[in-house]
């Protein structure tokens, strides 16, 4: 079975699609850019959701749903907006299908026109903001923090599972506030939480820094990003925080009346995070043999696997540890399917990122131990078996933590730092990763860099020491360096 | 504020509404027919998700995710299918919008139109019937135990919060099995799974039973409904459980090896319950003071509210109390704001049906007592503090047995017996409910019922005795009264 995925090293994108469709995570639908999302891609999703979730409600925010069409003349209300996102979009024109005169099937009836036409929603400032407008009237009702699970569209022309599809699942966060301090730090909490998120859960390093004028969120005053670097050298955009300023509200005229009985605009931010972490998930950790997944993450933990045969012993064993360890918080699978082979489990839960795997055979239950595989070194050891109750979650900490290391290891190893073009472009042919150079600050010679090299400005990072500079392509001074890579 | 609601007994309709409105569950959006489902709404559909999530996972379910889209075409393989569904819809059949010509916002962008338009899944047997196929190959395949959360659209001419809505919030339970038995098991034991969920979590008891031939699911060979009867002697639809037969994978061509080697057709079923739900919850327990909510499916269980202006020494008790309580699984909340007078808070939290309302006083805490009241019957008493960790768990539990008893009580009162068409009418006229009535079987004459008195066959109950008798439209023999009611 594991021979069947393509190594890195020959074929990156396709060793990407062979994870996804061999470890069962998504497939292609029958809608054109449009997955499906299998159960045990899933799950990872939902692994994700609850864990962001309870982050969210911890700071305060409630969830809420808001429809998934937006009236066509809503997204030109907001002028950046529009150019953004009024393009590559779903259209609905038509509310009813009919017989088909000739018999064949169903047509769309043309009488059923529908007056404005509706958009999916391919994301939902406008029509939240549209409702806003009656949720707030004083500082009374500020601030209010809003999130919202749902699927969008965005009509694309390549795409990829998780990484881009033409719908895709997400939360959307959308505050209101009375202040502009109070949506910038609302704005900068979230893209903590997320980085937090995406290090502690996912177990993959971001760097964090706010976006360039070109690159921002369309209808945003500053966008705030969590850059994370695949193991192709490439660099993926994996959350955005956006502070909005009051752009919204004045394209919505939302007011409220602040203490001091003075009617203000409100201020705004949005933020979100999609099924594209389960990519970015699987491009950080996985290799040859199939994916790999952070314990904190993970679906299974542990998977118990009676050698050679399953026997009454062995299932009865395997039923206990699963109790103990189950009491502990950990999931676990006993797979007791006599008709397959063990060899053909063991390759199954290597391909589907189980973290450990127990091999419980007579022999090794007769000395008291079991055979102890991690998925993400493959070491296996023999442990015993009445400590298991402590050997296996210290386990699992270990393998988050190891995974961590080793993303921020390759990232070490592939952040660079150029000085001028030629050694940019070197960087970028030989070994890829991060880059940072030197830029004089203007969106044309972005465009330009971006157009001679196909690496664009990530970010420019929050931690970035002043360093007076010249721009690795029009020369002209810079005061810091900024943060380059191709990316997804 | 509990003076704004319209009683019940004045109109019934309005009384709904204003209970959605000002509990602040949902509102109308720009959009027609859709809802904004508000945070308080959404907080209770989310209580309803994770009970209803887990029950599934414990039989056995898995969750996945199909697209939103669905190929026109699809919709009319299946010849009952496109009838029931393949009507009113929303139709993609752009993919571009572009700024208008004349400057004025944007319009669709003519050359963007589709080769074949696609439908916003109204239910999604077809797009993952379509994916069954390439999953399933031989009996080991089987069975396949998926649900999806997701959104659906179907058009709608007139609708209301929660229960009728263009769009609204559901899951669906596609299964696939091996033998018509299994298929038939699978639909009965959902269908026990929604009655349970019902009458457990949402105190709401329902009848049992299988729908005619003419309401059945447009592609079902049976159908299994849970019924419930709301205040106004209407029957609200509360879930249904599908056998599908072998129609969708004759439809989809989705055929499998069995143990004997031979191809067969699939078996399959589907079942879903929706945000439909919310509005059944309020229907069955609210009153004219407000939401009232059964405490498992509460988002608050208990308020805290310091009399009549919070301390340090009330705000500092409230927090020790709050404190045993949640360590018991109770949500509490505390209303310390300075700004809000007690009696409106009191109105407040009655409007939302917060099953427990603790009201807190300085003269009260020095005899170590607590006024508390109770939602659902309006009684106060004082209680003395020492023992909340006790005495609350359990009052929520009475009130969650209370509602569940005058439910079932109202709905006795409101079941009848008619032995012929004027009896029949009479009762609808004067109280409404459900009837039990003989009907010969026919389609005509339950829709020449339906036609003369608004009344519809509910369904055939599974607990119905054999007591011959004679329809009382058509006068000919019938084996069994079957259930009438005025439906949502």
């Amino acid at each position: 079975m594991a021979k069947e995925i393509t190594p890195r090293s020959e074929n990156y994108s396709q060793w990407y699609l062979d994870i996804v469709n061999k470890a069962g995570l998504a497939e292609n639908s029958a809608v054109r850019g449009s997955m499906v999302i299998k159960p045990y891609g899933f799950s990872i999703w939902e692994k994700i959701q609850q864990s962001l979730d309870k982050r969210f409600k911890d700071t305060g925010h409630v969830n809420a749903y808001f429809p998934l069409f937006i009236p066509k003349s809503f997204l030109s209300k907001e002028a950046d907006h529009v150019d953004g996102f009024a393009k590559e979009c779903a259209v609905v024109t038509h509310h009813r299908l009919m017989n088909n005169p000739d018999g064949q099937g169903v047509v769309v009836d043309p009488t059923s026109k529908l007056e404005e036409e509706l958009i999916v929603r391919p994301t939902s400032e406008t029509i939240i903001w549209n409702s806003y407008r009656d949720w707030i009237k004083s500082y009374r009702d500020l601030p209010l923090l809003i999130n919202q699970w749902a699927n969008v569209v965005r009509w694309e022309m390549r795409t990829r599972p998780f990484l881009r599809t033409s719908e895709f699942l997400w939360q959307e966060g959308h505050t209101a506030h009375s202040t502009k301090e109070e949506a910038l730090a609302e704005a900068k909490l979230m893209h903590d939480v997320y980085a937090d998120f995406a290090e502690t859960e996912m177990a993959m390093p971001v760097i964090k820094g706010y976006k360039t004028e070109s690159e921002r969120f369309a209808g945003a005053l500053d966008t705030y990003t969590i850059e994370a670097l695949m193991q192709d050298g490439k660099a993926l955009q994996s959350g955005t925080s956006h502070f909005l300023g009051q752009n919204f509200a004045k394209a919505f005229d939302v007011k409220f009346l602040n203490d001091k009985n003075k009617e203000e605009f409100v201020w705004a931010t949005s933020w979100g995070v999609s099924t594209r972490l389960v990519g970015a998930l699987i491009m950080t950790h996985s290799d040859d043999e199939g994916l790999v997944l952070p314990p904190k993450l993970a679906p299974i933990h542990v998977v118990i696997v009676p050698i050679p045969k399953p026997d009454e012993n062995l299932i009865n064993k395997a039923n206990e540890m699963a109790e103990i360890l189950r009491s502990k918080g950990i999931t676990v699978k006993i797979d007791d399917d006599p008709k397959k082979r063990v060899g053909f489990k063991f390759a199954e839960y290597e391909m589907k990122g189980v973290p450990v795997r127990i091999g419980l055979g007579n022999r090794d239950l007769e000395k008291g131990m079991m055979e102890v595989a991690r998925r993400d070194t493959k070491e296996k050891q023999l442990m015993p078996l009445d400590s298991l109750g402590e050997s296996i979650p210290a386990l699992l900490d270990d393998i988050q933590e190891n995974l961590l290391q080793k993303a921020m290891d390759f990232r070490t190893e592939h952040t660079s730092i150029a000085n001028d073009l030629n050694e940019f472009q070197h960087i970028l042919d030989t070994k890829g990763g991060f880059i940072y150079a030197h830029w004089d600050g203007s969106s044309e010679t972005e465009a330009k860099i971006k157009e001679l090299t196909k690496a664009s400005i990530r970010c420019v990072t929050f931690d970035a020491k002043d360093e007076p500079g010249k721009c690795i392509l029009s020369g002209k001074p810079s005061q810091r360096r900024v943060l380059f890579a191709k990316a997804y």
